[in-house]
C-alpha cells in the first residue's frame, strides 16, 4: 500500500476523489491518497503537486519518488531548491483539447472578422463584391511547438492555415514549416498576421515579445496569448495597440492573476481578456497521467513527461 | 474554336476575365469568350450562367452543348422551362473552403461563448473553477451532406466536435452519425446543440426549420445557416428565439437580399446577421470548374456535377 498525497487547493478535491481514485485503482496499484496534513510526510510516496496548494517546501518528503504537477507550466515549482525528488509536467489530453478548441476559436475570429461583424448589426449590408481571404491565405504564427503548441498548430494546419512554427530547438512537424533560433524568429514574427504563443515560461521567453520584437511583426498583426503572461512586455504591447502596429490582442494569462480591474488590458478596445480558462487540466485525463505516473514508478519503468530541470521544461 | 458566353452580372467579368481564360487556355480547348449581344445565341456553345446574370431566357441559345452555373445552388434555374440544355453546379473548392471557414468560425464561437467574452470586457474575473466542455462534448448537427456539408462536417469533426449529419438520401461519412429520412429527421434535431444548414432550396425542404420542427432542438439551441434563406420559416425562428426555445442564430442567407434594414432579424439581439459571404465563389478555383467542363464537353465526357433537374439538385 502506497501513499499518494493530493496537494491541490482542498477546493478542487471534489473534483479528483472519484476520477484519481478510480485511474489509480485501474493501473493495479494498491494506493491510499491523503490529504495535507493527515500524515507524516516522511511516509508520502507521491506528491501530487499544484502551484496554488499547500505544499511548497519539499524537504520533508524524504521518501517521495515523484511530484507529479497537475499543470502543464513547472515554473513556480522548477527553481524550488527544495525540490529533489524527480518533476514530471502534466500533459493532459483534456487540457491539450481545450487549448486546440481556443486557439482555433479565436483565431477563425480574427479570420472572419467576427468582432465586425458583431458590432455592424445596424440595417447595413455590407458586401462589395469582394470575397474574403481563405484560410489557406492567411499566415498563422505559433510559438511554442511542445505538446500543446504542436497539437494546436497540426489543427490550424488542418482548417487549412499557412502555419508556421517556431521554437528553440528544431522541430520537423508535416504540413507546418518550422522555423527555429533567432534568424527564424525574425522570419516568423515578418510573416505573423495572426500569432498564437504557446511557450513554456523560462528565463528565454519572458519578454519575448517587446517593443524590438513586436516591430517586426506586419502592421495590424493579431496575437492570440493563452500561453504565459510572461512571455508579453505588456507596456510595449499597450503601446504597440495604441498606434495600430498591433491591431488586436486575446490574453488569457498574466504576470497578476486575477487581472486587477484597473489594469489598462481590461479597457482597451483592441484588448480582449479571458480569465486563464484556455488550459484547464480536467479531472478525468488528468487523473490518468498522474495515475499512470504512479504505475511507472511503481514498476521501475521511466516517468512519462520528467521535466529536465537545466531547461526548466 | 468555340464560343463561350460569360453570362454573369457584367461588372463581375473583371474578375473573372484573366482567369477563365488562363483556366480555358490550360486544357488545350480554342475558345472565345464573349459577353451577352456580341454574337448570335445560336452561335454559343457554353453558357456561363449566373442567377444575377442577363441571360434568363434559353430559347435561343440552340447550338448550346451546357449551362455551367458560376453557384452552388440551381433554385432559380432549375425549373426553368426555356433550359433544354444540360445543366452544371458549381463544385468549387474555394467557395467550399469560406464555407468550411464561416462554419467552423462560427460552430466555434458559439462552443466558446465567444459573444459573451466579448461583452464582459468590465473588469471582473469570471473563473468559478468550473471547466468549459470540450469539442468532444458539444452535439453538432449538419442539414445536408452534399459536397459544401460533407467538408464542414468533416471539418468539425477533425476539430473533435460530435458530429451528426442529416440529408435526404442515406450516406456513409467515416467519423459522422448520419441519419436520414423523417425518422433520422427527429434524432438529428433532437440532440443539435449546434445545428447547421447547408441544404439545397428544394420544394421538400422549404421552412423545413418551421414551429413544428424548432421546439424538437434542445432549449436554447444554436443555429448557423448559411444554406439558403428558404429552409427557414422566419416567423417561427423569431417567436422561438424570443422564448428562448433557440438560443441564438447565425443567418447568411435570406429569402431578400440584401436584408432590408427594417426587418426585425437586424435589431434581434439573439440573431447574427452576414451578407450572404459564407459561399462565395472564387473567380480563380470557379474558373478551373468551368474550363474542365468544357473540356470534357468538347472531348464527349460526361460533365462534372450534372443536375438531376428531377430531384431539383
Amino acid at each position: 500500500m502506497i501513499r499518494v498525497l493530493f496537494a491541490d487547493k482542498p477546493e478542487n478535491w471534489a473534483r479528483y476523489e472519484r476520477p484519481l481514485t478510480e485511474a489509480i485503482a485501474a493501473t493495479g496499484v494498491e494506493a491510499q491518497i491523503v490529504q495535507p496534513g493527515e500524515i507524516d510526510p516522511a511516509q508520502v510516496d507521491y506528491v501530487v503537486y499544484s502551484p496554488q496548494g499547500p505544499v511548497q517546501d519539499f524537504t520533508a518528503y524524504t521518501g517521495a519518488k515523484a511530484v507529479l504537477n497537475l499543470w502543464a507550466g513547472v515554473e513556480r515549482v522548477v527553481g524550488n531548491e527544495t525540490l529533489t525528488q524527480p518533476l514530471c509536467r502534466m500533459v493532459d489530453a483534456g487540457l491539450e483539447r481545450g487549448m486546440v478548441d481556443y486557439v482555433t476559436g479565436h483565431v477563425l475570429r480574427y479570420h472572419l472578422g467576427i468582432d465586425a461583424t458583431l458590432a455592424q448589426q445596424d440595417g447595413v449590408w455590407r458586401h462589395d463584391g469582394g470575397v474574403p481571404p481563405l484560410a489557406r491565405d492567411r499566415s498563422v504564427v505559433m510559438l511554442g511547438l511542445g505538446a500543446l503548441g504542436k497539437a494546436c498548430a497540426e489543427a490550424l494546419a488542418g482548417l487549412g492555415f499557412a502555419v508556421t512554427g517556431w521554437s528553440r530547438s528544431p522541430k520537423d512537424i508535416p504540413g507546418i514549416t518550422c522555423l527555429n533560433g533567432d534568424d527564424g524568429l525574425a522570419e516568423a514574427l515578418s510573416k505573423a498576421e495572426i500569432l498564437v504563443s504557446i511557450l513554456p515560461d523560462t528565463p528565454e521567453t519572458t519578454e519575448l515579445l517587446n517593443a524590438d520584437t513586436l516591430v517586426q511583426m506586419p502592421k495590424g498583426a493579431r496575437i492570440i496569448n493563452p500561453g504565459r503572461g510572461t512571455l508579453i512586455d505588456d507596456d510595449a504591447l499597450l503601446a504597440a495597440l495604441d498606434r495600430g502596429q498591433i491591431g488586436h490582442a486575446t490574453l488569457d494569462v498574466f504576470r497578476a492573476e486575477p487581472l486587477p480591474p484597473e489594469h489598462p488590458y481590461w479597457a482597451h478596445p483592441h484588448v480582449t481578456v479571458t480569465p486563464h480558462i484556455a488550459a484547464e487540466s480536467r479531472a478525468e485525463t488528468a487523473s490518468e497521467v498522474i495515475a499512470e505516473n504512479i504505475r511507472r514508478g511503481e514498476a521501475g519503468e521511466p516517468f512519462l513527461y520528467l521535466v529536465d530541470r537545466s531547461r526548466g521544461y
